[in-house]
């Protein structure tokens, strides 16, 4: 049966960002309706013409940034828009803390949002905090 | 509609907390039943008459300590209590650890409580973990 | 009432892999239908004669390393096996890239497990990231 899956990521790491990606890539290929917020230090990486590299936290994080077959996580992310029911949404508040608008991010990105919103569109559905 | 909102607050970062607390604070104000749980890392910082800073994760940390705008999260949590239906409620289990009792922690949280307990009083409601 | 938690490891420190443990732990021993899915930096622990230390977070994993009466998280989660209806799951992609197979793991862990099937067992139930 097709859920609700609701994603916020907060952390900047290369791994927990990986993790949000795979999961909204794999829900939204599966037919649930995914939501992923980025607030904190998630939302740099999707500022246009951001070129930093994601922090590794362990040996997970080398192991994939050396390996050829693990899909960049911004590309798993465009991945669950275009192929499926995903919206990938900014924080509003981070974006203010940044001094950043909605043309400043990647084509990807849907409205920006508050936390208020993000709560009550997810309600029922899961929410995982990366 | 009014959901219930469980918070397990395990990290001590400004990222985390100052995450947590606006969850806190916006569902409370939504008049959401919001319950935090505070354990590990995250409890220290309401101990009566700690001082200490939490550190910063990333480059969202630095701006928000460097930013006057921004409310500290021990203000936010007290704002949920105050204004709203939130219970803040240090982990037994960390209080054994840090060898404190409910009178060395700061008025506004709750009674200590069990795992066992914060999870069977969740129940039905969405759970978020930072 | 008995629920159903899920409960997904991907941060490899004392602190998540022991707050992630007594939920297991506690969860398993009311009755309740758990499942731990284990990926990134949290599988390392669970191949078979891994030796290392978890690294500790703040100063609550240095209390926890240095006290006697705390069981070790590998503990807390083996008698969730063994005591109730608790299932540890090695996340199949975490073990490509660790380029191990079901064989080197500990015993107690279950199938590989992909995303996908992690997500759809667990829906309904609550869903806790660590």
């Amino acid at each position: 049966m097709s859920q609700k899956l609701n994603i916020i990521c907060v952390t900047g790491s290369r791994e927990k960002l990986q993790m949000a990606a795979m999961f909204a890539s794999v829900a939204a290929a599966t037919g649930d309706e995914v939501s992923v917020f980025l607030s904190m230090n998630a939302l740099s990486y999707f500022v246009k013409g951001y070129s930093g590299e994601a922090p590794v936290e362990g040996e997970m994080g080398s192991i994939m940034s050396s390996q050829k077959g693990v899909p960049p996580f911004k590309q798993l992310f465009q991945q669950a828009v275009e192929l499926g029911d995903a919206k990938i949404l900014p924080c509003s508040m981070a974006m203010d803390l940044l001094k950043i608008t909605h043309e400043d991010l990647d084509p990807e990105l849907g409205p920006p949002t508050g936390l208020t919103r993000f709560l009550s569109d997810g309600e029922g559905g899961q929410m995982l905090t990366f």
